[in-house]
């Protein structure tokens, strides 16, 4: 049987799914239907403003991480496309505070450029605008145009925003992100391919005895297929090749996101902590904090990304400051 | 193609996800492998304890919401089969404190019986148990055996928390959950079935045309069929139910857990808390506080039910009583 989804209009889908966050968050986040923005309810007074964005399908990415402690804005786009360099300036506009406002960019041709036109476009209204760009995915950064971002945009999002909380500058704000990025690894496998909201037909098929290994957040094929096995196996191959990269060894630490692409459940992404966790110890690493749960998906795709973040004392004070947002809140 | 899971042995399912569910929150939460237990890593002193727990299958229920401000200890049985009452009463000598334990116990022939015979035991070592017994599913409520027990419990587990940790007496907390079981109904839909984890087979099939009316949490046939077609329509046949039952009406204010049963995705759930809301404005109800994500789940089950509680401001007061569990933080 084609998959069906719980949708109306697909062409509706994302201003009725932001209407919908509004409307359960009305104590953090307002909708501006024009720009398809989600912004804090209470815009911050006197701080870096942060902003991030990119094409639907990912939710709760972006939407669901504004709020105190984490962004200012969030932008959305199309299902997979990227918002227009309009809407990121109307949401620049409106993250800016007077000190300046960082772009959280994931590496994707169509947000870099349109990020970068925003930010063209705010300095002519005299805000200052810099900008991260995450490119975590370990599968892809041999390519020419590096890795795609992924899971890590969650951990830069969230020490970001806490550093902007605590009142550093923009440049504070944005060195720290870059060496979050720097630090950051991520690798993603799939036991189903995703479907677009209101089409039935996932956007390739898997042979039952092969999992899809780094794939990315767009539906897109990955770059090798493997053996569907046990479940301690498969992550065993994203998380050797993350310490190799990351030169991770004994004494080091690291902050472990185990995130579902879309439709693993909790039991697997448990499952899937336990042996992260097995893994590191084997090495000497110790995991400092853990998230574990569905943060940055690809709609409808079951699989899982892991993504170690290589953490100090300094990073693990802005990972533990409060946040308080629809999706992350401690 | 059959289904596939991210799973070891399915026999070791549950410990294995226990103990990973310990390794990512271990300053809130530890893990009891001799009862398959979890328990607040810091015990409570000298409040009412807090004991839930049933067949396993419904993650993040009930180990996900052991913390300050809700559960004190979680027992955890098989796939959808309820523990035993000796794993129960071990869980009830550790949930208490020296003020008695409240059970909170989902309406199932298994559980009822064992969480009562675990009382009887712990009665033997002194130690004074209440039960408050959750049937909130509409679909069901005309069964001889009354209405299972499904997301409601969120409900009680967390208002009777906040009361249990303000300091009110077994009785009153045990009263508190009545009432809130008194003004809670629930139904639920499903586009898919679930599968036993590490079974690739569906426990029923649907017809393309048509969605499944009234499931419940343990992978069951619902109690009729209803045309699939837009989510907005899906969502009026769920919530216009609750109201009549209810009774609610102009004036009235309540709780809406928008709840997904395993694999539905974000956006979706936004789309039906979205409907949600405007059809209960179009009939003068208020919704006071949402919440919107995948709490009470059938394993993989693609489907989701919505929960009202009746609320009043008393009510609220505990809703918004912080509360730190891995799973509900606020």
């Amino acid at each position: 049987m084609n998959r069906r989804h719980l949708v109306n209009d697909p062409d509706h889908v994302i201003p009725e799914a932001l209407e919908g966050l509004e409307l359960s968050h009305p104590s953090l986040v307002r909708w501006d239907p024009g720009a398809n923005l989600i912004l804090r309810h209470s815009p911050a007074v006197h701080k870096v403003g942060l902003i991030s964005g990119g094409g639907s399908g990912h939710e709760p990415l972006h939407a669901g991480f504004v709020g105190t402690g984490m962004l200012d804005v969030a932008v959305a786009g199309a299902v997979f496309a990227s918002p227009t360099a309009l809407q990121i300036q109307t949401g620049t506009v409106a993250a800016d505070s007077g000190r300046g406002v960082l772009q959280v960019v994931k590496n994707y041709t169509g947000d870099v450029l349109n990020f970068q036109i925003a930010a063209e476009l705010a300095a002519e209204d005299h805000i200052e605008v810099q900008s991260v760009r995450v490119d975590d995915d370990l599968a892809t950064r041999p390519s020419l145009v590096g890795g795609r971002g992924t899971a890590a945009v969650i951990a830069v999002e969230k020490v970001c925003g806490a550093a902007a909380e605590l009142g550093a500058d923009l440049a504070q704000v944005a060195d720290l992100g870059r060496r979050v990025v720097s630090r950051s690894r991520t690798l993603s496998l799939a036991l189903e391919a995703c479907a677009h909201p209101g089409s039935g037909t996932p956007a390739f098929e898997l042979p039952a005895d092969l999992v899809e290994f780094g794939v990315g957040i767009h539906g897109e094929r990955g770059v090798s297929r493997m053996p569907y096995g046990p479940a301690d196996d498969l992550v065993d191959q994203l998380v050797d090749p993350l310490l190799a990269d990351l030169e991770l060894g004994s004494g080091d630490a690291v902050v472990a996101i185990v995130n579902g692409l879309g439709t693993l459940y909790p039991l697997e992404l448990s499952l899937a902590a336990r042996r992260t966790h097995h893994r590191l110890a084997d090495r000497g690493v110790s995991v400092a904090r853990s998230l574990v749960g569905s943060f940055v998906t690809s709609v409808d795709m079951k699989g899982l990304s892991i993504t170690l973040v290589h953490s100090d004392d300094a990073f693990l004070r802005l990972w533990d400051a409060p946040v308080r947002t629809p999706n992350l809140t401690w």
